[in-house]
């Protein structure tokens, strides 16, 4: 399968092509980044050093291939998608300009109303545990943002049970990378290193995609840390019967027992008790974990992951193997390393 | 006044000597470690190298004094209180041994009933701004814990003006001083740096400590993030009433706009919109800030101080400035550092 | 090939399993570690959760394998050596028992003569670059410790070439995993965070490591930085003719051009211009570059690398790969995240 | 004294206003940034909230004062001077403009051959541990770079004594602070954390102020590393004879027996055995340690300060209590924070 990368000189798009240079069914033929034209990859992706000779194209040389993943800024992705909509007949989006159906919250976010709501609505999910049978065959594939996909798995378990009722609050820390590759005076170094800059105490754009997948009503707080990758979700939530810990685990195990990526995790002991996006650099698994308040009036559920793999480009190379009907874990088995 | 430091090698017992050392009314005429007995005090505290030339006793040569601050573990203080009770008319104990008075709540965190509940009665909690009062002339003074700290400040005054009721949802995140200096597996490098770590997803044991001085109930979870010092706490919590934002600033100019050491954090734009830790290191200071739910349905609270010293060695200052009728910053001026 | 794996639990150990449990040609029959014995591998490598349902035994039950990797602590693995040598036929040792034939060196830096220097000799060093014919077919390997890798791969084209001469100056900056999985006061999180330790200015014990593999004098400092994983080295010596960069060039392509796992790091822009650890966290790469002072009196060579891989066990399993005739870099294959 | 601040939105300029706040004998009269103009001080500087009602000014607005601060950018400072030399009879200037009489050096590194020679020539270097005598009653100081001054202070004693001669090797390890409040790809956190980035391997614009300091030969190699404040610097330099370490402590004895802020660190045990900038975040002392190679041939001089105080806005306020004859400790008495 012939793939192309648009915006490959980004965050998200580096893993993208870390991941699909190792895939065992893909060629990667292109990676268009404007600013780094005619620069070899490794310019803006140290790791990928020697692994490819492709060099980036301006977007606008961007030519036909089989599968088109576009990593490209929120907006300029709309902008240009009827432009890029004939050069593959699949394609992968990672930008939130087809996540949202919600015009309202939509409007509330993103500055405005969505001008093509009709084109948003088609697209699927990239959330294989849920999306699954859609994903098999889909033309157009929007992967969820980074927090949401690690709420939403955390959640829609117990939502679909109808374990939990009334708003949840998510409270989600993330990582520097989530923000990308550009400069800005609040990623500057001096200022980012050991913060615990709350930028969205009431409200974040992630909040709607969760409400979107779940059907509940979600408030959520975010939480900028001093870390590179990872993004941890606590969630609060209030169960409509008394739940035991047993109870989640029947639940949990139900319904994710067969997934390749989600990983259970709960421990009487040691330092890894919940669910770390420490351990979990550069791999694909959302680990999921939970607690249930001592009073029984309340769920805690925890979940990790990389926002750049498991919340960005793994997801999407999940979603993208389930739709060319390869094998959903090619190119993304790498487990994470422990101690990092 | 001449002072004792007991437990003095550990962190909260530096920061006190760094204080103490600097106190213009202030002499400190004993420290003791039984690990590092004999020892210059950089051995232990290398900022302090060439301040005094003082060494560390062994307790057991614990003299005289005018106060006495105990910095010693949780039960050790308790264990040789009678013997060190008579050693100065002033006490000021940094432990949670003396901190609880719900016997349930000290069984449940401390591994069975106070044992001396009519002396714990008896000390004034190390927290000007709620105590002022009782802690001029009082003779044994139990500073409260760093999370606990920050959390009853924040939410003192919203409670004290009955606009917030039921049960709130205290989310702290603390440094890896918080544990003390012993090393253990928790806080190997290796696994401690990067950390966001749940330690306990439902109860804590600072929980009793806020509902007591509160009168709400508190549930409270805690993460242990990448950061030596530093607390932060963001309090989840329901008006009684509709609220906006200027209603807050209402409530906590009028409760604290005198207060020394507290600064209400708020700003339209900047990096530092909500209070952080990061720029408090060193400072006596708990910032304080919040934001109200667009819907109105919630109030969020967010707090933060340096653990070792608005958290431990600074309030125990401040309360003993207030105890012996100096003025109440002496010693805690500094006003931490930016960037850090 | 069935290996099992000595030491497991420790953090070489838990990258052999990692590497082991995704090689191709290999079956891991054995885990042990007394500390964890009976315990999940998740219990000490959270990373490697669901990989594998290996449990962790006690060395005494230590069985025959096809080959044996032992990670164990220096002097355990030598006094073991006699139990342990007849249950492989080919052993793969990470300790520092068997890497200096020097006598005067190994008692000066680990307290006392060597009991088997017969036995040491016999070990292969663990170094493809430098002993792949020593090692195809070899029965006994010992790989070099992590610092004095980095160094040797830096040091040996241009000692072998003769173009350097006269002692070198070897500063190494080493994160905190090297120094294994046990927690000590150096390793507790709040003292070591923000470390720049010199804790050996003038001496180091693989100092002697790199004097035996390049046949010249070393002086080395070792600092401590602020990182889990990670060793970069710089080299500073004396020509014996004046030279330029592009001389360093040839050498290094010369010998390094068809090095699958040695990369030349040198660009002109951008912010990867020298080799740095950051990049290659999980990779089996050495990255090398260089710097020709402008008076052309002195090289400045910088090496950098994953300590627990290509300093540890990802050079255990490429030497083990050319000793058993399979492909060098089974297993090896994952290149490093960035950002990270 | 009234003193004004130019540039004071920087990082260096933050510490001149925390310092001078606090100076008993100074009144802060004015501050100047551009860029937030019109703002209040702790818009750009949060730790310095409600401890200054002054707002920013525009630099054309700068009036007349007692003493000037410039800590604007290089060649901005220059270019101003002629404007800015008539405002005040005593000028402390923290830019590179007036550091370097070397033309050849200053045209090297700063773009081209200094405008204004004689100016320069006339400006006394602001480290009151070589010019003291040339302070009190100086009109015009010029603060040397950061990593200059751990140097100068570091070898000045040895080749005063003429027990080193030779080139000397100065390794300078830095924080991120250094390069300034400015957003840039290089500082942008998810780059710049956990980076061991060797951005002069041969060459560094403090090498010159460094040579010129002690009329010596100096190579210098500089590695950028995960901090925000804090530089240290380790040399290696050849003894002109053999020197025991007692030879060593009796020189910096007698040279810097009665200095406030160097402190000679040197112990046999513990983790804080030499200089390490950690435990000296906002204090103004230089901690100076060194180690003699084994073999004698080689000395190693470790020294480490805090590149905002010891390294600007401190060594400025020093040498301004020295140039208007107050005590030279005022305001700079913070003695650093333990752990941190």
């Amino acid at each position: 399968v012939k793939v192309a990368v648009a915006g490959a000189a980004g965050y998200v798009g580096g893993e993208l092509l870390r991941l699909l240079l190792g895939h065992p069914a893909v060629e990667v033929v292109q990676a268009t980044s404007d600013r780094h034209a005619g620069q070899p990859i490794h310019a803006a992706h140290p790791n990928l050093r020697r692994l490819t000779s492709l060099r980036f194209s301006p977007h606008e040389e961007l030519g036909k291939a089989d599968a088109l993943f576009l990593a490209r800024p929120h907006g300029v992705t709309l902008r240009a998608f009827d432009d890029d909509v004939g050069r593959a007949p699949l394609i992968v989006d990672l930008s939130a300009d087809f996540r949202l159906h919600d015009q309202a919250a939509f409007s509330r976010h993103y500055g405005g109303p969505h001008p093509r709501p009709e084109v948003a609505a088609r697209f699927v999910p990239g959330l294989p545990e849920l999306y699954r049978e859609r994903l098999g065959g889909a033309a157009w594939i929007s992967v969820p943002g980074c927090m949401a996909t690690a709420a939403i798995l955390a959640l829609h378990p117990l939502v679909a049970e109808e374990l939990i009722a009334g708003d949840v609050l998510v409270d989600a820390r993330t990582g520097s990378s989530g923000a990308g590759a550009e400069a800005t005076r609040g990623s500057h170094h001096a200022e980012r290193s050991g913060a615990l800059r709350i930028y969205e105490p009431t409200d974040h754009r992630h909040g709607p995609e969760i409400a979107q997948a779940c059907g509940i009503g979600v408030r959520m707080t975010v939480t900028a840390v001093d870390a590179v990758r990872g993004v941890q979700v606590v969630i609060h939530a209030r169960p409509t019967r008394a739940l035991r810990e047993r109870d989640l685990w029947d639940v949990y195990r139900r319904r994710y027992g067969r997934e390749p990526f989600i990983r259970l995790v709960g421990q009487r002991s040691g330092l890894y008790r919940y669910p770390e996006p420490k351990v979990l650099a550069g791999s694909n698994f959302c680990d999921i974990g939970f607690a249930v308040d001592p009073g029984g009036g309340r769920v805690v559920l925890i979940s990790a992951l990389d926002n750049l793999v498991k919340g960005g480009a793994g997801s999407a190379v999940q979603s993208f193997n389930v739709a060319i009907g390869a094998d959903e874990t090619a190119a993304l088995t790498f487990p994470g390393l422990h101690p990092i």
